[in-house]
């Protein structure tokens, strides 16, 4: 069987999409680290894997795969295992709908205020000529954009605003979703909650005025249900530690 | 059979694909023409259909569906037809790769240039208190924002360039994957050669200085071959006419 190799960030939003994937349907690979906080993404040695310079991307064989939730419809298509996505034509509509709400509607505004609180401040050690090192070596004009704007804390008012206002609507909108159903988008386990997950899975710590018992118990029913997984639990194990206080307090709740 | 009934504008950009994907697999479907500039689709009776005010809009009986990649490949799935899939794990992954990278990357840029010189002009005939009404019905206010900027000119010279950039580029990405295999993604006629060719069938006549048979010999192919189908005839001839001319001009050239 061809050999599966992923490089990846942290599981969380983007790369752990594809890592959760793999570990549900059971299919063993070799992790590659890629630390995003040293820009390893922008490193020879990473662009000779993907020239586009992002996270994750993924081997099979010969085979190089990149954009993570187009990466899960693969692995479930492609592997034996567990199936990720049910059967029923609607079911697996609104499965995407809600991959597309997340990934180009509700992610990026998650990525802004990550930007924001998390990564900027962890760059600020470094001077302003680093980062601007760093930041010539971006291969997409639209990341260096942003990173820009992440490194040098210049986002905007009106865009943070944004960013908040749906974050807010977004959490809103999974809840009245996970009240119609056991799961996002169906009654099973799917790509749409791996894919969500990886983007909410921090709400009970880092946005405890939008997430809790009392105001999303369907959400909060849901949380639970996903962190007890099994694979969830291994997947998270094999980040660096960065994350691994806040999941192991919130699993400590769900236990 | 559950009847279909499809809402939509113009057979381009997002209400041309599931169109053409119901024609490909020969599936009859009642047609309901909104009226974009008019801004049918905020008005009352389309928000009964559709709450966000987006189109297109795709009942199956009492299902109702949107997101219009989304649909398609619910099309696809639902019913018998010709398959607009392959079966293999890879070109599948490759084809969502494209329809994303259009949906959420070069065709934001083609809405913008499409609203700065064909939609804000539209509409410039309407007095700013009616334009002032049109953008207050409007459900999403990221909508708003943008249905703002095109009927009071305002986009930035920044984004504007930006815009025009991603086309440049991404006819560039197109003409290159089209050297590789026969269609968009694989070796057969698929969702992706349906989602591209509506933001791209105009190229010839709208974007001359990037697209000719010397200068995208493989992107005139694909074009040549994607007009030529009946399907595709019979899609655009449902249209209100507002393009009509413009589509037939490029076909007597293929034809």
């Amino acid at each position: 069987m061809a050999e599966v190799k992923l490089y990846h960030w942290e599981p969380n939003a983007n790369s752990g999409k594809p890592m959760l994937a793999l570990v549900e349907k059971g299919v063993p690979f070799a992790s590659h680290y890629i630390n995003m906080l040293e820009f390893d993404q922008h490193q020879p040695e990473y662009l000779a894997v993907n020239p586009q310079g992002t996270i994750p991307a993924m081997f099979h064989g010969t085979r190089i795969l990149t954009e993570s939730t187009a990466i899960m419809e693969y692995v479930d298509e492609a592997f034996d295992g567990p199936a990720l996505m049910p059967s029923d034509a609607r079911d697996r509509w609104r499965i995407r709908w809600w991959m597309k709400f997340m990934d180009q509607w509700l992610g990026p505004s998650f990525s802004m205020i990550g930007w924001c609180t998390f990564v900027g401040p962890s760059l600020a050690h470094k001077s302003p000529e680093e980062r601007e090192a760093m930041i010539a070596r971006i291969p997409l004009p639209e990341r260096r954009v942003a990173w820009r704007k992440a490194m040098f804390a210049e986002f905007g008012e009106e865009e943070l605003a944004e960013s908040k206002r749906r974050i807010a609507l977004g959490v809103r909108m999974i809840e009245e979703e996970l009240g119609k159903r056991a799961y996002i988008g169906s009654n099973q386990y799917s790509l749409a909650d791996i894919n969500i997950f990886n983007s909410t899975y921090m709400l009970p710590v880092g946005n405890p005025e939008l997430t809790s018992p009392e105001l999303t118990p369907n959400l909060w029913r849901w949380l639970k249900t996903v962190y007890r997984r099994p694979a969830v639990q291994r997947t998270w194990a094999m980040g660096s530690g960065r994350f691994t206080d806040r999941f192991n307090a919130i699993m400590g709740e769900f236990a």
